[in-house]
């Protein structure tokens, strides 16, 4: 059996993603009527927020500060986007698909950096969770709302399972390659379902 | 007479100080009705944001990135609280006790990280406030609120005052372990005094 | 010709910026009816915040760690203010000026700062609008507000031109020192005829 592709040589991948995230952040900055260099920044937060946030807490310079490409994809999708909101609209459901792969991917992308950076399986799976979906946070803390998926939906929830799904799938004695698709699946799984049968954790009361 | 032991040496002094954070904000969460997810990122904001703010800012990497059991603290402490909430609702002069032995003990903590790092004592003082509150400002951040601590009481210039007072016996040739415990309890009384007399800084007032 | 000075030879540059934005830190902080404490970490926030979210990004400590001068300068600047807000509030021409020149400086020494460290120009470029314009938009997270300049008036647009002529010119056979200031001039000319002439990109309009 042929060793599966690990993540990082899919081609532009993180590129893709990077295109995708941006898209979502810039429609939320037209909600908020913001000028297209708030857009800029919001577009910006969400696509590479993540990645930011963990790069800084593990202590690197962040990809995005090394390489030009991935400004450059925030700032076509964001053209993009303002030119063509309209169209953009009516791909809702496409749109859905690509984020769902987005953070799949790069809850095993964001993990797989922490791992061999030596931090223990444990951190190293909060780390691939913040590389997914803290993009959106930081989004949110810029447009001034209570993150959403600290209130609504299986989103973290489901990076988190796929994700610690990973880390069992490595003790075993699987197929190198195998953990990072199932893995993969795991997450799009979830989330699709969560979506589609309404899944959400109840939201806590307040006891006053 | 003996040496008193260095704070470093009480056992797990983090580990209570993290738990009892993390109580406070799985109360916050539940009372913004976030669901669990979100409550355990505020408890881990609240809880383990002071250092990690200060560790950024000092160019480390946070220590719960080394150790799981920081993270592991978070995790049971939420899972307490969410359980047993209305018990922990009747304890709260046992909270605020924690919570004051907590933020004197983080702040001569967190300077003398920043000290042995070689940075100057006043910026060391800053460090070591921000240690002990910023966690309470991220978890406000997050909570979409104007931090509590820039508006009200005297919480983090109880910090200041202890902290300045550690500085200067420093100088001073008194025994070693002396100041640590002189400069924390100056912090847990004013802020004891600070709540039983209701001492406030005066708002400033808008001009206009 | 002689070689015009660099930058960062101009006396007390850095300590100039730093006193202007924390003034204008304390008045926000004074519009939100914060007390003295809230003034000062607003205050510290919008002098300082911006140079240190650019070197968190380049994985380096940010300058007010190493030298206590810049926080003396934020503690003195938010004294001045809160004794004497009535007396500043009739100099807001004066402050506009010197903010003004503070952004255009900031962007060039933030810019150059980027570069030596070998960080792409394009990248570069975004790190010197970054230690221009976030400090204040730390200030307006921090307020709770979405940050002011999201949705008006050509201000970070004025650094992001300016600074991509200093690129140009950096190419071109001009003798050294003329794309420092020709840049600054750049910066500075756009901001005040933007705000004499109303200049502001249209907001963008929800679909919804």
């Amino acid at each position: 059996m042929p060793e599966l592709p690990p993540l990082a040589l899919i081609p532009a991948i993180d590129i893709i993603g990077t295109f995708v995230f941006a898209i979502s952040g810039t429609l939320t900055a037209a909600d908020k009527k913001l000028d297209p260099f708030g857009a800029s920044v919001i577009a910006f937060a969400t696509a590479l927020g993540g990645g930011t946030v963990r790069d800084l807490l593990l202590n690197l310079r962040p990809v995005w500060i090394q390489e030009e490409r991935l400004l450059i994809t925030v700032f076509i999708s964001v053209l993009i986007t303002l030119l063509f909101r309209k169209e953009i609209g009516r791909f809702r459901k496409t749109m859905f698909l690509f984020d769902t792969v987005g953070i799949a991917l790069f809850t095993i992308l964001g993990m797989e950096k922490a791992l061999r950076l030596g931090v223990p399986p444990l951190i190293a799976l909060v780390m691939g969770v913040v590389t997914a979906v803290f993009g959106g946070v930081v989004r949110d803390i810029l447009c001034n709302e209570i993150p959403l998926i600290f209130r609504r939906e299986i989103y973290a929830t489901a990076c988190l399972v796929g994700g610690a799904g990973y880390l069992l799938m490595r003790l075993a004695p699987v197929p190198p390659g195998v953990p990072v698709w199932v893995a993969v699946g795991i997450i799009i799984l979830i989330r699709v379902l969560a979506v589609r049968l309404k899944w959400a954790f109840p939201n806590l009361k307040s006891e006053e």
